[in-house]
Order: structure tokens, then sequence, then C-alpha cells
């Protein structure tokens, strides 16, 4: 049994958990927090990564004062939190009107239309309580949102939201999620330039239709972290950024220091002749999002090294296959595989965090403390009956 | 609204649920126990599928007495549930000897040895608390255990189980899991068969060495679904049946209208340009795991069509992109796209359903009930400091 093992054995009953680097976490907000300013943008970070009102306050210590969430029951977290300042940056779904609308009522709460229908649910929660409406603009992802290049109907929808009794028509927001399928930074930087530049066109439209300022809201974390000049947005909401993984490590929106979270997973078994070490750890504790290696393979996470208050590292070590509660680690590394013992335990760097920390109930910091957090499906409460 | 979106509303604030059509779930347990019956095999279901002490009470109004789980923190749970013989079936992790111990002294549990470590750690167990020991035996998926053809390896272990205080050696215990991945019914049944051989084959040696009978183990769900004849194991463990899901179907393993339960997602935006609807419901309600179809693409669920007690289908629009709380659901169907609308819901058919299963923390019926379950990072109680 190493030290993380023995950790995990007295603070986790010998399962896996998710460890948490605080000091790593805090370097990444005050950095993004400071790129931010540097570029005089409002930060709004997407706190659907970490889901934890601890690591929100890590935030509030470094100025932040507004957040995106991606669900109304996350937005609920928060608010009880103390957070009083949401945006919920997925197009509003109708179903939700009686909850956003009792949320309204305690906090400031941004809603997103993407079209006609959506704007229609945001203003039925205006009618029962005072709510801000973004327009979600498609600036080239093709996932959500109203097409830039038809500004007639963004402006319509501003106008139609503008006039609606209680909404407040906040500005347009964007989403590049294509910067994440980029090949490296110049072409990460390629699509945060074309998709300012796509917003401030739809943003022109805008104002000239309402005659006011068109606040612009833009952000994903490779552009945040790669583009040379954040400036054009009002706001900025990236969120991977806190805890960064090997998919941003690929991309070059952060070095492996920087990745603050890595599944402690406990080895149960191994076998020399091909080198592999199998790891209580599956789909259940890492996700199966994965990198394509060369010749065909896949990539789950990459092996650390645990240094008694954190881990250095990945090593030569990738997990190659994942089932539900196992994974497969081959191993490259000779001193890795010389220390690798059946009852040892080492830290997995994940390839989504944010899918990864979704799928545990409480991180573990280094020093054994726990840290809790919400996933994604608790809901604010106990199921309660609708009328 | 549809009835589904009017459901959501009523019973999960208008969020993504996951859908139980129990009439199902009992028929596919009818049907597995029946074929361990008529093979004259105990039915030892895995619970990791389904992790709901409800769901659990369906098997065992079937006749089921025994049951698997791969962790400990599970196993409590189902012990809890009132669960007497159960068996954890992951390679046993010498960091849980306390936790184990502490559960073998309250139910009669079955603990994995896939080596000499692993033994010596169920030894362990053993000296503090009687335990049952199984081998774990890999006969072809090469994932975890002692090869079939080292019957030496095989034989030695279980003589040093047998040997050990406390502990009482069980038998041999496989999966195929490279079952999944087999191109159709007859190279599952393939599969199967050569299984049973090897496993047959080690056991003969435990067999010659302890002077003793030495009962087998094994049953994945695609063999034990289409395996024509089950007989020669003494016990069978599938798992995934008691849903099934999309992978199973495709495999040939089940039928489209045995998948037992479907993420009810609701429809956030609509393209008529290209024939797609955006839903709420990403990897966090689905999971990352996809069927790869023909020209590159994937296929992240198919959705259904909900029928007012249950749904019917699959329909021809398949999830072909997945992020954290978005999916975007490719509609061939006419009629189909000429129903939906925004702020209704669809049901969606999971490609593996014990993965989208751990995402949820309860299930809905189609009459609104929920039923409990718990996920796999759930710990039996708040962590606590062990000496």
């Amino acid at each position: 049994m190493n030290g993380l093992g023995e950790m995990l054995r007295r603070r986790n009953g010998g399962e896996p958990a998710l460890l948490l680097d605080e000091s790593r976490a805090r370097a990444n907000i005050a950095r993004m927090a400071d790129r931010a300013a540097g570029a005089s943008c409002r930060l709004r970070p997407h706190f659907k990564t970490h889901q934890s009102a601890e690591v929100g306050g890590w935030f509030a210590a470094a100025g932040v004062d507004r957040i995106c969430v991606s669900s109304l029951p996350m937005a609920a977290y928060f608010a009880d939190a103390g957070w009083r300042d949401i945006t919920v940056a997925l197009p509003f779904n109708p179903l939700g009107v009686e909850s956003a609308a009792a949320l309204a009522g305690r906090i400031d709460l941004g809603l997103l239309a993407a079209g006609v229908d959506s704007a229609e649910a945001v203003a039925a929660v205006g009618a029962r309580a005072p709510v801000r409406a973004w327009i979600k603009v498609d600036t080239g992802y093709g996932r959500a949102g109203i097409g830039w290049d038809d500004p007639g109907a963004v402006a319509g929808t501003a106008a139609a939201l503008d006039g609606a009794p209680g909404v407040r028509f906040s500005g347009l927001l964007t989403h590049a999620g294509h910067s994440y399928g980029q090949s490296g930074p110049d072409r990460v930087r390629g699509v945060w330039s074309e998709t300012i530049a796509r917003l401030r066109e739809a943003g022109a439209a805008v104002e000239k239709a309402l005659g006011a300022p068109c606040p612009l809201s833009a952000g994903d974390t490779p552009g945040c972290s790669l583009a040379a000049d954040l400036s054009g947005p009002d706001e900025l909401r990236p969120g991977n950024f806190v805890f960064y993984d090997l998919m941003q490590e690929r991309l070059g929106a952060c070095s492996a220091a920087d990745i603050a979270v890595a599944a402690a997973c406990p080895v149960i078994g191994l076998r020399p002749g091909r080198r592999e070490a199998l790891l209580h750890g599956g789909a259940v504790h890492l996700s199966k999002e994965f990198l394509p290696e060369a010749g065909g393979g896949r990539c789950f996470g990459r092996a650390a090294r645990w240094t008694g208050d954190g881990w250095s590292g990945p090593l030569p070590a990738a997990v190659t296959s994942l089932s539900q509660e196992h994974g497969v680690l081959k191993v490259e590394d000779d001193d890795l595989w010389a220390e690798l013992k059946v009852g040892s335990a080492l830290p997995i760097l994940p390839v989504h965090s944010c899918l990864t920390a979704d799928l545990h109930p409480r991180y573990l910091a280094a020093d054994g403390r726990t840290i809790g957090k919400r996933r994604s499906n608790d809901s604010a409460g106990p199921p309660r009956e609708q009328p």
C-alpha cells in the first residue's frame, strides 16, 4: 500500500475517489481572472465543471461575483450557496417555467432564448418574476441558437424579449464549442477571432434595432486560454479551465501541470507479460470520453505519480480500455512498473474533467479533507409534485 | 407540451429523468430466470445495472436469493435491503479489508481472488470474519484473472485459499466480456461454448488438486441471452438483461421491445433546415458510450414514441452528437418531425443501460412514481475515518 492507497483506505473505505489539487485550481482561476481583467471583460465562469459551493468560494475570493450554470437545479444549488447573479447557459426549457420563476424571485436570474419558442417561455417566466434574457447565437458551432448570419431573426427576437413584461434583455451569448475539436493553438485562435467578429456583427444589428447597446458574452476554455487578445466581448464564460484535463493539454490550452483533478484508482491486478495493471477505475469513475491515439487506440486517462501532497506527471502509462468498474492501464514506464503493487493506488488524469467530476459526489483534497459538491442529476431537493 | 413533458414538469421540475418500464423489466427477469432454471443453473444476477433495492425486489419475487455486485459499498447497500448472499464480482481490492470484514460479519459475502496478491487480501478478510472466495479465471476476455491455460496457478491458488482460516473456497468464476464485441448471435454463441469449455478445464484441475467438486460461475448478458444451451456452469451472473439496451439489440441479444429504460429528454430547440432537434439530454444523462454507424458516425441513443404509459420504437431518429448537457437528435422520420415541439419531451433509448442508469439518482415509472436507487460512487454512508 502506498501513501495514496493509505489515504483511500482511511478516507473512502478503499474505494476510488476524485482528487482535487486546490493550489492548482486556485492558480487556474487567478490566471483566467487576470486574463479577463487585462481585456476589460467581466468573468462569468461556468460552474458546471466543478459543481461545488466550496470551489465556488475560491472564485469569489478571486473577485468573481457572477456565474453561469447549465440547469435550473444547478442554479438553485449555487443560489443556496449565496450567488446572486446566475445565467442558465442552456436554451431555456419551457418545462421549467415554474422552477425558473421561483428562482427568479430570489436572485438575478438570466435565461437563454434560442429562438421564438424559448423566447416565449422566457417571457412566461418574466410574467411571474423579473428575469434577464440572453439570446443564444450560433456563430459556427452548429449546435444551438439563432444563426449569426440571420441578423433579422436575432434583432426581431431581441425586440420581442425587450418588450415582454418582466423581461430585461441582456445581450447576445455564444459558445464556440468547435474550438475543442481543433488541431492546435493557432486553429483555436482562428475560431476565437471568427466567433467574436460574428457575434459583433449580430450585436450591431440588435443595437440598430433597439437603439441601445447590446452586451456580448462568449468564451470557451480553449479560446479564453489561447487567444492573444480577449477584448471584444463584455463577458467571458469559460468553465473547464478551473481543472483543465488531457484534452485541453493536447490542444495546447494548458500544461499537464495545470490539471487539477485526478481519479485515485486502486491497483487490483498486474499482468507482467503485458505490462498491464488492472485498476478499480472504470467508466463510472472516469467517463467514457477518450482521446484517439495513433494506430487507432484510445486513451481514457493517464497515470501520474503520487508525491505525498499531490501528483506529478503524467507518466507514460495510459488507460487503454475501460468497462463499468475496471480500467486497463498499459505501463510503458519501467520505474512505474517496478513500483506498482496490488493494493497501491494511482492518480489517473482525466480526458474530460467536466464529465469525470460529474460522476463523483465529493472531492478529496491531498490532505485527506473532503470538499462537497453536487452531481448533474441531483435535484435541488426531492421531487415535488407540481399542480 | 406532450404527456411526457407534462410528467417531467410535474414530477421532476421539468428536468430530464430516467424512465423505467416495470413490466418490461419484470418480463426480462422472468425470461432469464426460466432460462437458468431450464438449464438447472442458479441465477446470481449482477445488480450493478439497476442499483435499486426496489428493482431487486422484483428479482426476489422471481425466486432469486443470491446476487453479485461490483463494489463493497454496493454490497452494503443491498445487504441493508435484505440480501444475504452477495458476491463482489471484481478482483478484491486489498484497501477494502476492513470494509469487507465488517460486511462479512453480517452476510454471506463472496470475494474474488484474481492472483496471489488478491488471494492474500481475501485471506486477511477471512482472518477477521468468515468469507467465501472465488477465483477469477480469464477464459479469453483478457481483462482480469488467472489464465485458464495455467491450471497449475489456478489449482495452487485454490489450495491456498482453501487452507486459509475463515475462508471457504467457492469455485471458479469468469466473465466473457468479449461477447459484447462480437458481430452477431452465432459469434456470441461461439464465445459462450469456448468460455464454458475452458472454465470446465480449469475446474477439473482444481477438483483433482482439492479432491472435491469445484463449482463454476459464468454468464454475460449476450451469452446468457443467446446460448442455445446454458447448462454447464453451476451459476449464471448476467446483469444488463434486466434493462437491455441498443448495444444488446444490435448484437441480437434482445429485441427493441425488451429495452426497459429510456432517458426522458426535453426538446429545447429545432433546426428545420437540418431536421435536428436539440435535446436537454447530454453525456450526464446518457453517458458517452456510442454505437458506430456506417459512414463513421456515432449513435448515442435513439428516440422512441411516448404512448402515455410507456414507449414504442425506436424511431428513425438518432442522437448523433452529445456534449455535457445537450444532445443533437437527427430526425429521419416525417411523422416524428411534424410532432416535435419545443417543450415536449422524448424517450431516448440508451446505448449502454448500465452506464446510463448509473448517472441517475432515481427512476421514474410510467405512472409518475419514483423508484429509488444508488449510484456507483455513493458511499454506504459519509466517509468514516479509519485508524
